[in-house]
């Protein structure tokens, strides 16, 4: 996939929809050139504000669909864009179950101008079932209270953090963005359902024995949309060590009328679900995702937390995941 | 499909997998002329042999690929079997992961003799994610302590006692076996992973407040192949009953060197995974497959179970779930 990239965000405004986008601008910023947006779109990447064209001509060559929605589905209004960019010039990424490559407007559109698409959640490859097979090396597993919380940057901080302290470590993708971030992945809601704990184990292979994992979660056990796939790839991961994501102040489940469950809650399930493939499986930090909150009140939800679970607990943005590392490695 | 049947064992050898075969011999036995096995294969449904051709001329309209194996594939040595039976004149049929149609040497055949090729496990819509929302009307879930156990054959069981007490109930397929036998249904480990709690909940929609649906189980928990798509389906169920199964004596999970957890182990995992979207589910009663045991052994088994969960216990072939319909009623 070309970079540098044009991030659309289309007219999104529910909480979270902008994760792809914001995601690869957090993480591959020196990559992300501009942003377009429809009318009513309430997300905003501090980009210039640029046309396919536009775009083009000031040197991008892909548009990313920068947009997570409920079912994965590239809303009507968003075809004459996306076509937009492909008779600009630019190529076509995103991350949606329905493919770009089946809408025919947008299949035509890239036959007649010779761009590509990319849909990069649909798999590459087959895979088998798991079998449980106990695997070589380390494995972490960040594991959230609900989606978009923030297992993917946690994951990514944690990564950061250890090869940084000199130890051998990959971050694992398992969803769209975390894909575009690393390279490489596999975006395991999309996998077919009997194989889910059989692509997770085929992401993380056996491994030297100080090598670590750091896999990115999906979903939570917590979500009655979702769980089966946070379930699927916990039992693949063998996760050694969990990290619990979380987000502070939020009372519902992303869209849904569900509790989000507490981080003791959580702790719980976590460990419930991954000790049937790993009994030493351990929950070794919590980290939050503080973005909503003003900093004294981050400072207080944290005291609240390590004094309910006794684990160290961090807004890795904030202050970098190095207190949960510390455990990890201890 | 057109009927009646040829049933295809293959080579297959392994426990269990018979069991699309040997299902649709229990329950649809008026449809099945016969069988046809190659060299190998331990099972037999008791049904005369016959080659393709005999059987088309007994006059069989479809072939049955009557086998379960792990990854749903067709081995290379049926394929030339599968050939003959089109060009026999026979359809043929097969619930496997890897469709029909995906191979040349077939869809080749079937263009070629101008006969049709089923692949019943390829779902023949898209699905919604989950909502959570609850629904009207009674649901039951059968469960299992590992795969092959009896889930199919309890529902089964229950939708007949159940209307034979002139009971509004539907049995709800949920298997490529259970499909072909209720014609009706969606395989739900063939649904991309973000989607089985959501097609789950298509499955059993809103429905009068005295109708039961009994929905088959699929996988187990306990699995760590498969616990997603069981934990996917418990969800979008949503069920206010549980019926777990079990096979006595059974010590490793099918095909893998993990240990199958006791009645009331799972009777806890299962109430933990049904209350996230049903806070009321109950688990009513156990059902056993002593088709391995002697009647004395049976007997023991049952006194054991019913002593340790407090729960009705029955084999369902051997004495009707009358016991469990009696509570699920109660």
């Amino acid at each position: 996939m070309q970079s540098p990239y044009l991030i659309f965000l289309g007219d999104a405004n529910l909480t979270g929809m902008d994760k792809m986008g914001a995601g690869i601008r957090q993480w591959r910023g020196e990559l992300c050139l501009a942003q377009h947006r429809l009318p009513g779109c309430a997300f905003d990447l501090d980009l210039p504000e640029m046309a396919p064209a536009q775009a083009q001509a000031a040197g991008c060559r892909t548009m990313i669909v920068g947009v997570v929605n409920v079912g994965g589905f590239i809303p009507e209004n968003w075809i004459a864009t996306i076509v937009d960019a492909l008779e600009s010039g630019l190529d076509v990424a995103a991350g949606m179950h329905t493919r770009l490559i089946d809408i025919p407007a947008i299949a035509e559109a890239a036959a007649r101008t010779g761009r590509s698409v990319h849909d990069v959640r649909a798999p590459t490859r087959s895979f088998a079932p798991g079998t449980g097979r106990k695997r070589s090396g380390k494995r972490v597993l960040t594991m959230g209270t609900d989606c978009a919380v923030g297992k993917k940057y946690t994951a990514l901080a944690i990564e950061r953090e250890l090869r940084a302290r000199g130890v051998d470590a990959d971050f694992r993708a398992t969803g769209q963005t975390g894909l575009l971030i690393a390279g490489r992945g596999v975006v395991i809601d999309a996998v077919i359902a009997d194989f889910v704990s059989g692509a997770a184990e085929w992401l993380s292979p056996d491994a030297d024995p100080a090598h670590w994992d750091v896999i990115e979660g999906q979903g939570s056990l917590a979500h009655p949309a979702y769980a089966a796939v946070t379930l699927g790839l916990a039992h693949g991961s063998q996760p050694d060590a969990i990290v619990l994501c979380h987000e502070p102040g939020r009372a519902k489940m992303l869209g849904l009328d569900y509790p989000v469950p507490t981080v003791s809650a959580l702790a719980e399930m976590a460990l419930q679900a991954t000790r049937l493939t790993n009994p030493a499986a351990q929950v070794v930090g919590v980290s939050i995702n503080g973005s909503n909150l003003d900093r004294g009140s981050i400072d207080a939800v944290i005291a609240g937390i390590e004094a309910e679970t006794g684990l160290p607990c961090c807004d890795p943005l904030l202050h970098g995941p190095g207190r949960i590392v510390d455990r990890l490695l201890g």
